[in-house]
């Protein structure tokens, strides 16, 4: 589709967000800091990309942090890991063109200089651009794969979800519907708990911050609850976990309710929930899924146009919103997708 | 192959151990008591069976406990519920006949009337009367239908199993070993540690009550545990969990080191273990797989046949020593399956 992208007020110079300090638990305003350097030129294999949209992800606070992870760690001093929304303004690299638009490990910044192995998705589906960095983003693609492949909702299934108005947990909720499953958001306001039902296909919703939520969920999931997609972590789970199905599956996606992990917090032992109710727990991290990514966006742009699904992106403006994001989204201040728009 | 029972000292009676209070945690000598009562009659449908051996099994904490489990709990006053090996008296059972070797729910009594719902094998392999308590019981059983369905461990992989000399451990490290997995078993002293080695096909052996683990576990498995069979829960599976390979498995079969369920004890928070090492942690209830169970006999005996696979029976003589049988089970007494041989 043809898009109107708005022109940088600074199209000479690479404004950037730097990581300057390395940050016990959730990434901090302070932790950031502006700079400006020059529009980096692309060695032979890169492309030149200018961003358009930054995505703020709750997986950056791993990525800043010095902890033990999945990914090696920001180096203090350059620019924040991210994914974000571009255009290739100028290609070296076989298989992109100038004009094309992709969707990759960019990072806080104006421009980038990449190789193709930081393109996660060349955008190629007729969404506005937006979406490709929500819908067709890890968080859409995370509640896809991770929903589809592990949590396995069947027909009549019991499905309940954390974070369930999020960037991930919103899509869970649609696409579980979808296949038929009875869908259960926990989310932390009314305002969220009514976004649930009205726009995201819950069939009910708890406000787990005012309602006694082991019984509500009893009363909600009487017969227990068959697939439990978890954003959270933390004493929302283990009260979920005792009220699973026999052979119900738990899919942890994400920790977003443990403010930080050095030193190790302590639960409740949940090793005999998983043995007598024999669950199946299983984690999931979108960068091993790589291979699927393509035809989980094709699904989902599909779902999309058939009016299946819907997506909502909480946009903010100016490169200067993003040192902010992080922390806002471990706030639960957002709704939808969190996206800094490149002004 | 023919086989060569022993005559009962008191032919004409049945001799039961009755649940006669509710045990807190592993329920101990007192929680029984010996009770004489006439031999049952079999009504249409049903067999009588004569009980060979007793077995103990750590599973009949869970069943003689009041708290929610897989199986209603035994009722006060009435026979333990175990399982036993018995020889077939008399037949109004479609399928049965009267000589036939049967392995199943006849409780710790001489005697029992049963449906055939209450037998899980009829034994038709040629092995000894022991072995069909053990290899083909349901700790032979699940050791092979945990790790090959769930824990499925490949060439090369390294595979962790607790109570690695146990009843279920032993045969978790022969099998394991016998699917080309490097094998470490975890046991709780010297002894067993060299029967890991000498009997069970271990590659290495610790003995967490002496050792570090955690620095002798990395030790022995540099590259970190694909896949971990874990029979103790608390701090061993804890720390184990924490040398996970990326994508392993956890096998959770059993919690025998927590001694009590009332109230949950704490341990320290595993979710974020389970996303970013991206582990599948599953529970395994023999009950589930029983449309498996005679297959899975066929390969065992097969086994151990071709000489792939040993095993090694404690008996004791006599049905007053069933009270004591379980506590001994969860002090670590026993090497092997305990049997209790009626006399």
């Amino acid at each position: 589709m043809p898009r109107d992208i708005p022109a940088l007020s600074h199209p000479s110079r690479n404004r950037q967000v730097l990581l300057t300090s390395r940050p016990a638990g959730v990434p901090q305003p302070g932790d950031f800091a502006l700079a400006e350097s020059d529009i980096p030129r692309p060695d032979p294999g890169q492309m030149l990309v200018r961003n358009i949209y930054l995505s703020a992800d709750p997986a950056q606070r791993g990525w800043a942090s010095a902890e033990a992870n999945y990914s090696a760690p920001v180096p203090l001093g350059g620019p924040m890991r991210a994914l974000a929304v571009a255009q290739v303004v100028e290609s070296r690299a076989e298989g992109f063109e100038r004009g094309d638009f992709v969707y990759g490990f960019f990072g806080w910044q104006d421009y980038a200089s990449v190789a193709p192995d930081a393109v996660l998705h060349r955008i190629v589906e007729d969404v506005p651009l937006d979406a490709a960095g929500s819908l067709l983003g890890i968080n859409g693609v995370t509640a896809y794969l991770a929903l589809t492949k592990l949590g396995r909702p069947t027909v009549g299934d019991t499905l309940v979800v954390s974070t369930a108005a999020g960037s991930v947990g919103s899509f869970v909720g649609q696409i579980g519907a979808s296949l038929g499953a009875r869908t259960i958001g926990l989310t932390g306001d009314d305002d969220k708990v009514r976004r649930c039902i009205d726009s995201y296909g819950y069939a009910a919703a708890i406000n787990y911050k005012t309602a006694d939520l082991a019984a509500e969920l009893k009363a909600s999931a009487p017969g227990g609850v068959n697939v439990y997609y978890d954003n959270t972590g933390g004493t929302i789970l283990d009260t979920v976990l005792r009220q699973m199905a026999v052979a119900g599956r738990v899919v942890q996606c994400g920790t977003a309710s443990v403010a930080s992990w050095m030193p190790t917090p302590t639960g409740p032992r949940n090793e005999r929930e998983i043995l007598t109710r024999r669950l199946v727990w299983s984690g999931f991290v979108i960068f091993d899924h790589m291979a699927d990514y393509d035809a989980a966006c094709t699904d989902l742009a599909a779902m999309w146009r058939a009016g299946t699904i819907t997506y909502h992106s909480d946009i903010s403006y100016g490169i200067d919103t993003a040192p902010g994001a992080i922390a806002a989204l471990y706030s639960g201040a957002n709704t939808g997708k969190k996206l800094i728009q490149i002004t």
